[in-house]
């Protein structure tokens, strides 16, 4: 995980003090069923919660001891003996290591989708207060980045809501894709451990226990997972790129806020680089990065082969952080976006009215025209107007053959924007009001 | 598509015909929701449904007229008025392109899923069958490739298809993703289209109204359509593994299916290849290389940018296609796959009775000999086994610090295989009873 | 592949005829070889190349034999046989069909990259023509979308020129890579084929001999080839998106040519879509698909499984012929680029001369005006021309602490385009005279 | 980068520490070069140099000015300010940030290279050593996991040397590719900095002059760069899998070394598990996973825009991180790893000498047996053996029609491992002479 890209919120879910604790529960709790299933004795599992429970575990000395042993979960365990006494010798018993280090691994991975599912909930909130404020703002739609007709501003965001909304739900998906438990042994046959004890701790870490664990936990379930995130990382790249679009030169209907104290801003007014939304571009490819080796962790070896192991050390904490840290910077931008409806305006009117002209191509159909001449009236009087002489409507009305056919006001209303914006209610009830 | 990785049902979803097909039908229901508001005559919808219905469209005239105007919608817009006549001219009033296409390619890509669920319904239906056969046939469980714990072979396919039924969820959530229409014109405003010819053509071509559409449909659906299809993918390469693993010479516990007329068989009898599961994991690379083009696709331009259409025209044939074919494929494989009992049992037996190591080390400790006691015990005896002098079982029995502490018919229950399939029942219980 | 993105003469290097060819040529040099070792007569290989080389392959009649035998180099052989007659029992001696299927593979994919190459070469003549013509056509350069400082558009050109000069020489590095033959047995030991057999066939198909075989050819190298298309695919992506910019409607500093026929273009002449290079970065994104499932073929078992086949039989055609088509879209994209220089000028000038301000500020510094002071001297008055309020010369003339320091014509100077394109040569004789 | 697959060498690379280091030695240059050129006074470059050489940087001071400028570089050139005094004005003149940025990025991804080319030496030492001392080591080849026909081990580790012997001249092609600098201004014109600046610069840090640079370095250099990288990962988990194969229960003909200490190997001296090389597997899908980034990476927009930059503050470190780990684990892996000469003859006689059966079959052929007749005598001797019914060599001498063509002494040369290896020396000349 890259510092600066980096919430503390989310990389606590990451760090050994976190992961050692989750250990700890995972062991107490399985002890915990062992005792009422009779297998171990109700005092060691007292004792265990209530040294373990208050012990703050010494990474350094768990590091120690797994350089000594080359296994982190009995460095783990050794180190919490140290703590406990002698009561720890009942602990993860009939367990394997798997049954610790992957149910840890699904509880960090459930607790981020929680802060990413809070991430996605700021945006939103971001992104429907901003669509309702300018859910009337006219504004160009542009296919192939040439201007199409009249959209509002409003309209793209609640496009943007709507996008986030999916991946919020998608979101949810993946987060009980991983919500599994395994405690069941070398090869997830329960040899040595009661299945009890797993629906137990499951329970107690807000899990379910996995259908079949094979010692690991089926991976499809993660590579679900960080497909996911890519998703969600590619909705914020579209999101970004669109305000990309709008702040360049030549365009700038919007900018990104820009604090007063930011060096270069005054002296070069016209600096003002969308370097938050530039470098959410980026992030989006760093969390996408995550996917395929997601995809090939899936088939590992028989009943399990470690290859995943370092895989997730690295995209576990990586695509979680920089996608939690992107997000807020998403909502944070959009939050504070500023709006220019004088440039959105001026945009549309750049050329001359010329956007309006298939709506005046129909019209004409509509009264009688045929589409040939129709096609031939239009083309007379836009090429003048793309020429810079004159607007659009000045040329219809003074067209013989135009006005033959269509009055001034009829054709008047053919420039009217309201026309693009009376639909504009039905897709923000479909959005918002779902 | 790869024509020997190729079904022809998949094909037909893909075929220009089935495309015109689709088109056709787009815009005769979007008639028919025009007339019946009055917009367009409903003797035009009853014209265009009889000519077009009845026509076969002409694939090569089509593709002639697209040459000249550049431009496929109006081509087959042209064809159709050819075949309709001038009740044609209300056809596709209103809408844009990207109506027709994009709602074609998510009726594509719908049909797409309903096959491959079928496929999955295959594959399932083939684990079940063949997990019940081996429900208690004794196999050795592998983790890292090394003997671990004994296992059955029935639950290794139980693990496989609680995989593929989360697939089969995940293929029908895709489904539903891209389950979606719009008819909503150039930048997605309604503004010369009724939002209710959109719900109209929706419910009938099985689709929902999509929430917000831009020109088109937004991609982050697509791009979670594709990641699944690569979560799919990454399954099948695992199953693949498992029997590629299996059918090793030195292993051999299981093989595919050899038809009697192939080539080689018989002189060396040996060398039957696991060559469909190795075209399976190829196979499955071949369906992943789809999923990051599906999701850079997200990131269009404003309203939309083409840039989407022509990896859509590689990717959506062929990673529907090239699944659809692995999918049966891999059913085959499982329904005709040759177990062979004995050799899961000989390799069970191969260690000397060292994978019940575990078990006795554990016995000891609970039969009150301290941990590293129980360990030395287990080793000094352990070695010799690996060396090759003796089996585990007897010389445990001759040890008089063993036998201090566990009885003859103790030792023998702990080399009891019975042990380790004591839960079998339910964990097939969760995975067929859920 | 796809249809409308394949050129014939890629798509034929890729057609079962010539795939059948190269396998008749290998296996007929081959025996050239064994019969000057004398393992072979030599009426045999005579007769050989009579008949088989005068033969036009069926490819029917050999699909034919595959579907029952089941092995496509056996169907090939038998076919032979039958046009051959008895001496065709001397091809393919010693010879295993990874031998054939492996040196083909390489020679198709040494065809494909001469093509590519040539492609490359259309790109780089069309992208020198075109920027020696904008060598000084002023240009704004752009850093985040937002204006910067003077730049030409020759040297805009000259920069995508110095890009597709190394895609060149990686092609070529890459076309070195592939550029092996393998004639070494079952597990690459030449246990039944002499060396020089290996050696001859090599050098009559263009090739080297493969340095270790085993069985197959390593796929490392092809890995590095299709990695390589994936950065020439990236390349293209890169031109792609700077036109898909220029052409944006507020932009509009340079446009696709636009054929008269292409229909919609007159009545809506602002309605030019930049499809073509829009069609580029879709295409970019096809090819790059390539390069994961290449990585990942890499890890055959053992001395080969077939896991790579499917994968090349699909990336291989695909990502050639698609690049290929990508690459000559693209040559004729630049060569037919519409310029427009008094846009570009326009553009220029929107901001009133702001893009000079960093060199004003650099100006007032060497003229002995502290950092300080010189930053809010130009931030006084940049910010009315931000405003729209005045020419930031003519403001900059007219404020008495600037005056002080610097002449009229000192300032003019300041604001002289030639002054940003004194190096123009030295770069551009970097780029063409190296 | 994760802390346990960080090595401290390649780790002090990407340190802030080192980058400032860079930093500094870039602007002190180009000071020099400024003052030869007559622009800045000799003095001023000699005082950087005296003051800022002598240095340490204050990392935390640079963080803590950056957090309030909000701009790396000029937090960086204060500081210096802090340390070199009134001088500091004439550092960067005319520069922009990213001459610095880009020619630092490059200057590590160099070093990084050089690092990585001693590690593929390491490598390769070990492979030579361990290939030589098995250059005779007989062992089953295998195609899909089949036995096939005999190789030696040395051969195996030759073909694992000649690919990485690739990997070394692709890592020096990888390393010239991203070997440049660019000291050019704003938008790469040169407008304020003279060309002999960046040619000074270049030159003492070991770089060329980026031939066009446009703000930044193009970024098709680190995209070849870091696909490269992945091609290197692959060529990691091909040989990571083969010794995970060998390694397996069922076949352990090699076994990674495994320290005494380490826990758990003696009560279960089976349970030796492959961890290295499945760890090598790991980081390879790690490793490769930079290669999407870097080329989404490439096609930047205009002049530049920032958005690699946070690809490549994850990718830079990572991948070259984990990979330098990656290669001196597995230098390490092949140094020690334990080989079984005795189990491969075990395997090799496993099939009765059924892997002879080829060679029977084309000795029959040579004798004048016609070649179904050939295929009926292997076969009908060669089933009982896959039956466990006799060795192949006896039951063939016993067959009335195979010994009337082929002598006792004739068969028994059929199966003399010596004859695959006659040309182990050729290949080994291949690979070592080279």
């Amino acid at each position: 995980m890259i510092p600066r890209y980096t919430r503390p919120e989310m990389a606590e879910i990451w760090s050994p003090a976190s992961k050692f604790r989750i250990w700890f529960e995972i062991e107490a709790h399985a002890l915990d069923a062992m005792a009422a299933l009779g297998k171990v004795p109700e005092e060691a599992a007292r004792t265990v919660w209530e040294k373990g429970g208050a012990a703050t575990f010494d990474v350094d000395r768990i590091d120690e001891i797994e350089r000594e042993v080359k296994h982190d979960v009995i460095a783990f365990l050794t180190h919490l003996s140290e703590i406990v006494g002698p009561e720890a010798r009942f602990v993860h018993q009939g367990m394997t290591s798997s049954d610790v280090l992957d149910t840890c691994l699904n509880v960090q991975l459930v607790r981020a989708a929680d802060l990413l599912l809070a991430d996605v909930d700021a945006v939103l909130a971001a992104l429907e207060s901003r669509a309702l404020e300018h859910k009337y703002t006219p504004s160009i739609g542009r296919s192939h980045g040439i201007h199409a007709e009249p959209t509002t501003f409003g309209l793209k965001l609640a496009g943007h809501y709507a996008a986030f909304a999916r991946c919020r739900a998608r979101l949810e998906a993946a987060r009980a894709e991983v919500a599994t438990c395994a405690i069941s042994g070398a090869v997830g046959t329960f040899a040595n451990i009661d299945p009890r004890v797993e629906e137990h701790v499951a329970k107690a870490m807000g899990l379910k226990p996995e259908t079949v664990s094979t010692q690991v936990i089926p991976r499809d379930r993660h590579a679900m997972y960080f497909a996911t995130l890519g998703v969600v990382a590619s909705s914020i790249e579209n999101l970004a790129t669109e305000i990309r679009h709008l702040q360049r030169t030549e365009v700038l209907e919007a900018e990104e806020y820009f604090s007063a104290g930011q060096k270069g801003s005054s002296a070069m007014p016209h600096k003002r680089n969308p370097v938050l939304t530039e470098n959410l571009t980026g992030l989006a490819r760093l969390v996408r990065s995550a996917v395929t080796p997601a995809l090939e962790n899936v088939a590992l070896w028989h009943e399990r082969d470690i290859s995943h192991s370092s895989v997730e050390r690295g995209i576990g904490p990586d695509a979680t952080v920089h996608l939690d840290f992107a997000l807020r910077r998403l909502a944070g931008v959009v939050e504070k976006l500023v709006v220019y409806p004088d440039a959105m305006q001026r945009n549309l009117d750049r050329l001359g009215g010329l956007v309006h002209s298939q709506r005046v191509l129909l019209a004409l159909t509509q009264a009688g025209v045929s589409r040939e001449d129709a096609y031939s009236l239009v083309q007379r009087n836009a090429m003048p107007v793309w020429r810079g002489e004159g607007q659009f409507l000045d040329l219809l009305k003074k067209d013989p053959d135009v006005s033959a056919k269509l009055t001034d006001a009829e054709l008047e209303a053919l420039f009217d924007l309201d026309y693009h914006t009376r639909n504009v209610d039905t897709v923000f009830a479909r959005v918002f009001d779902a």
